[in-house]
């Protein structure tokens, strides 16, 4: 086995293993772990993906980089949410985000260099690159930056590490839902050129917010490619169109990466999944936009029915979840009679049939501290999960 | 951009970029570039895919490395043909062959890694190793060892560059469709157990073979896991199963890697594309195999046709197309007034319509006089390009 192969065993496939085996014993579990909609792709979607196959096209590589029409319609979404011209050309789509992931990773950094992230974070930014031979420089972000890197930050890392070449930036950001404001995004993106750093901008939860005023002019989130387009933007069909086993994401490229990115896509995958990329073409109706805000108006009541239920909860600093579907919290003085937050998903999990993930898997320093809720369940789950973890916590302090 | 991005420019992007600009132009043309059968997917794949979709069910990520219900049946498979017991936990269902060789080099090989492998050959292996940070060591091989390596060139080879880590094996080979028998196989496997190499047998084409006697006990190639168990096998529904734009495929897992990859797995990809794997199971139903067997009776006769005319192409040498559905063949003397293959495909091209790809997309330093003809496009489709092939070698000689 290669060293590079030494990615970190992930607590949470313990615990959606343990998930599996007590559901098939019969126990009655609600998993609040997997970043996923229940709902589904939109009507128009299923029913496109439904057409082609009943129709047995062949079903044929595409072009490296998708095909045109979808091309296109991404390209139309960023006129219509951030009234940005984007071409099509501009545009790869990719075998979901992890797909533009790759891509990105290969054409913009060189085994050595240090590319930037925040703690806590998604786990897999910081694995792929390990395995592509980055230097992964973990930027300790707090409550205090609300769980986000800031060009201070930065000029702290660089000075610790040396020069970085790349900062993977996530607003809304998983674990923990914050967003950055279009100032805030500015001063990182002046930063970045500043400093020769090529910004990947993951953009995968925009859409799914909850602004105080849905109207206000960032509401859904500001796209790196507002202020210039030397960052890669990357985003995705399945949070916002909850279509997270379709596979099928895209990037912004920058024009210098471009060709790059296009060589890679066609030897690292010769092309995304061809009828889904026939179907996602409908992800772009009015119809399928109306669905996907129905199902955004649905997370913003179920967040509401957490954010009202912290107080009885009883955990410590719960990050804001501007955005996304996560709550991100310390356990606070939850964590009593437990080793870390691991011990108490472990406990919680078998005696009230919840899963959590436990923080270590975002934050591997002080993430022991904390968990991860996923609220895309559905909203009977999550209040279920309320009562029953409160139930829990209870059933600790008297024993 | 990276330096690592640097991977080479492919002739075949090129002229199928003006097959599309001809054919939009409205001019009849015929390409033999692309790997990939124009029949489909057996029917109830289709069916099944098509069922899927219109139930409108979610369709959220599975397991990274896919459903038990697929695993199982890919393991059956190979109870099915070669008679091996493999079981489910063997296997890794992938995104397409793609997938499986990028978790394979990253879980067997570090950057620095010699990893061999036959020149002519399939360009993708070389450039996702290069990406990686992989030394390729191509070793030159050519009618004598009917462009397959042997237990003498990779000494050679070794010797010459230094310690070998891996070793990629195609068989049925593309461009050339040979195929190394039994007794190679075994050869080739001792040679890597003996010098510590991790063999990866890239097995994509098996089944699509044209052996004198079907009934032959390898008729259909042999398995490296027939030999032993420490190579990394692969495989894809694309070619057999006439599912290409599907981008689902499959490898084998030695014991010792099977943890880094599915790890690697979760990370990289998080999981292949969902709907392609329920439908896919129906790919083992004795229908679908029948209806794959048919296809294969037709690229045979497609493949007797051209064969039968090679006297009349007046082309050199032609690699003996074992199996999978290509014709890699020298120009020889019908190369004469043209600077090299390309010039030859793109005068075709320009003049009869008919795009072929040139040798030095698989081979840098002998594959300027050599062309692939691909035949999976059909019987009509063949038989008119051969005509047209004719038609313009007499043309050129007029003039």
């Amino acid at each position: 086995m290669a060293d590079r192969a030494l990615v970190p065993h992930f607590e949470v496939m313990k615990i959606l293993h343990r998930v599996a085996q007590m559901r098939a014993a019969g126990r009655d579990v609600i998993s609040l772990c997997a970043g996923e909609p229940s709902g589904g792709a939109p009507r128009g979607v299923s029913a496109k993906a439904a057409e082609v196959h009943a129709s047995g096209m062949p079903l044929t590589y595409t072009s490296a980089l998708g095909i045109s029409e979808l091309r296109e319609a991404v390209a139309g979404h960023y006129r219509r949410w951030y009234g940005l011209e984007v071409e099509r050309d501009d545009v790869a789509i990719t075998t979901g985000s992890s797909g533009a992931f790759m891509l990105t990773f290969l054409a913009a950094f060189n085994p050595g260099d240090r590319v930037a992230l925040a703690r806590p974070g998604y786990p897999a930014y910081r694995n792929i690159l390990s395995s592509l031979g980055c230097e992964v420089v973990e930027i300790d972000c707090g409550p205090a930056e609300r769980y986000q890197p800031t060009p201070a930050l930065l000029d702290a890392a660089a000075a610790a590490h040396g020069p970085l070449a790349g900062l993977i930036l996530a607003s809304p950001a998983n674990p923990t839902g914050t967003m950055v404001s279009r100032a805030e995004l500015a001063a990182l993106t002046q930063w970045c050129a500043v400093n020769g750093v090529r910004l990947v901008s993951d953009e995968i939860y925009h859409g799914i917010t909850y602004p105080a005023d849905p109207q206000a002019p960032d509401a859904r989130g500001v796209c790196a490619w507002e202020m210039d387009r030397t960052g890669v933007v990357i985003s995705s069909f399945s949070k916002y169109w909850g279509m997270t086993g379709w596979r099928l994401g895209w990037a912004l490229m920058p024009r210098d990466l471009a060709p790059a990115m296009e060589a890679l896509a066609g030897n690292v995958a010769l092309c995304p999944p061809a009828p889904a990329q026939l179907a996602a073409v409908e992800a772009f109706s009015e119809d399928s936009y109306s669905e996907a805000e129905a199902a955004v108006a649905e997370f913003a009541a179920i967040r509401r029915i957490l954010l009202d239920n912290l107080g009885r909860l009883q955990w410590g600093t719960a990050a804001p979840a501007d955005g996304a579907f996560y709550l991100y919290a310390e356990l606070g003085d939850q964590l009593a009679g437990f080793t870390d937050s691991g011990d108490y998903c472990r406990a919680l999990l078998e005696q009230e049939g919840v899963a959590l993930v436990p923080g270590s898997d975002f934050d591997a320093v002080r993430g022991s501290r904390s968990v991860r809720l996923s609220f895309a369940a559905g909203r009977e789950a999550v209040a279920e999960a309320v009562e029953r973890i409160i139930r829990f916590q209870e059933s600790r302090r008297q024993t």
